[in-house]
């Protein structure tokens, strides 16, 4: 049997088991956006990691160096913005063949630079190797968060109302543009769609202000798609969602780009993943007092896109229609 | 220009610059063994991460996959050894083909397991991708150290004796049996230099031992040859240093094995690395009572190899000749 039969989760699970139980300072270990770890001082200290592969994650003729150097890090942000957490520090590993420009490297880290600067983290250390394949990177990002203030995946409960924080397809549907550069959609609606898919912006000031409003009971980002997603925080809390497709926040531009490519701009939000928005659970009670305040305070438009039910799974209402989309997304071995 | 021109040493400068200076809880930034970081907790937080590469810093025609996942911690472990730490908590990231058998990564996190809890870690995160290239495994690994015992590489001083932990050379030396299996020695021997080349041992106990005497001025773990180390340690200490070739400590295994293939050993022990000992330096009149302590306490054996002295690089002594060797050893893109 090969990964591409066990598949991404099954080689988490196969790495996940057999380890003794943790020790108490572990507050979080796999299975949420970032390990959780109580070293002793004022706040948690948050970890996570992403590794990016040229071809998989990225392609260099679609993409400038200083892109994705904010890709690198904002993907690593996104997950810290996750917990609610504050980006401090980060690692890079890079592994690139040695015919690289160097010009490439110092606009690769421009990118990287501002964007972990813009959300006040500093690079620590990290390791620079040559290799014979494609450029990858790999990303350790830390951050802090208060104790009692931190976003877990694990605590929705049935009849919480689910929320995004925006547009969801918008990134599958700046790649698309790039693969697809003939579609004629006004300049600044592509130019719209490229900066969400090639230098996404993780919502680290949402994640610090739903963290403190104390009334979040699950959260986490859209990487693989709201689908995938969801089912994650379904999983964790042991509960079932049901969401509606109109409800969900399609972005116009995204709407016409599907139309004008034939595709299906819904199966972009719900499959499409790496918008990294927000994705979270709240007690219906709650939800008009915290959109109101995340609109006035941050400027941020709240969507309520369906409920936490009983149950497990996934499920798509869609003009009167349900359907089970569990754990439906991108999977790498797949 | 391209990254063969800059070289590994440079493209880490290139990443290292244009950064605000560090805040306060950062002890110690790019330019150790490991970043390490005040988190207000009793215990100084270490992180250190190291990139393996198939095809340039492993083979698995020559290496199984239970070897790799113990090679993939250990050296990272050797990082937290060589500034006395204890480790605590890794992250491991690969990036694999899709057609890898399961089998394989099993017994690689077996090898991986093994390895970390030996030494009292465990893994707490990471992230699992696709690649059409090689495989590629990135760690992360974290640890503790007390406040004023951590070992640095900025402390040498003029006069100080410069010693190691155990034979130098013999990873290369297994290397090499591995690319020549024809080679006539006795099997002990071959197995004793192929263990010390696949399942490196990260000196923890030493590294604690040394940390807690508080005589150590400054440390770090042979993994590029001693020569390119000792200079990291040179340029960090503002110093030179003298070593003596016959006083290098190499195994008679190491030796026999140069001797068939017509090679010369001492440039294994110079700039073979990969041997994860500790290499450092302590004031001349600490190091007898340090060397017999090590002894009786770990057995293990210390061994003087040169002087800290005046100036800058590192020079060998040989045969009444003296050789510049400063800084070399294996470089990435060169």
């Amino acid at each position: 049997m090969d990964l591409k039969m066990l598949g991404e989760f099954g080689l988490i699970e196969l790495f996940r088991k057999d380890w003794p139980p943790h020790p108490a300072q572990v507050v979080k270990g796999i299975g949420d956006d970032c390990a959780v770890i109580d070293t002793g001082g004022s706040a948690l200290l948050l970890l996570t990691t992403d590794m990016l592969v040229e071809g998989i994650h990225f392609r260099l003729d679609t993409m400038t160096a200083y892109q994705l150097g904010v890709r690198s890090v904002a993907v690593n942000l996104s997950d810290i913005a996750a917990m609610g957490g504050e980006p401090t520090f980060s690692f890079m590993s890079v592994a690139s063949p040695a015919d690289r420009e160097v010009a490439f490297m110092e606009r690769f880290i421009q990118g990287y630079r501002d964007c972990s600067l813009k959300y006040g983290s500093r690079l620590l250390g990290g390791d620079t190797v040559s290799s014979p394949g494609p450029l990858v990177i790999n990303v350790v990002q830390l951050g802090v968060a208060s104790p009692g203030q931190v976003l877990y995946r694990n605590g929705a409960k049935e009849g919480d109302t689910i929320l995004v924080s925006g547009p969801l397809g918008d990134s599958k549907a700046g790649l698309k543009l790039l693969l697809h550069p003939e579609v004629a959609l006004p300049p600044e609606e592509k130019e719209y769609l490229l900066r969400r898919h090639l230098t996404p912006e993780p919502c680290i000031k949402l994640g610090g202000f739903l963290a403190r409003s104390g009334v979040v009971t699950a959260a986490m980002d859209i990487s693989d798609g709201i689908s995938s997603d969801l089912t994650h925080i379904c999983q964790e809390s042991g509960v079932g969602a049901v969401i509606w497709a109109e409800k969900l926040p399609l972005s116009d531009s995204c709407r016409r780009t599907a139309e004008l490519l034939k595709e299906d701009a819904l199966s972009w939000a719900l499959f499409g993943g790496e918008d990294f928005e927000l994705l979270f659970t709240v007690s219906p009670h709650h939800v008009p007092h915290l959109a109101k305040a995340a609109e006035v305070e941050l400027g941020v438009k709240l969507t309520e896109v369906g409920s936490v039910v009983k149950g497990e799974g996934v499920k798509l209402v869609e003009g009167g229609r349900i359907r089970d989309i569990t754990g439906q997304g991108y999977r790498h071995f797949n």
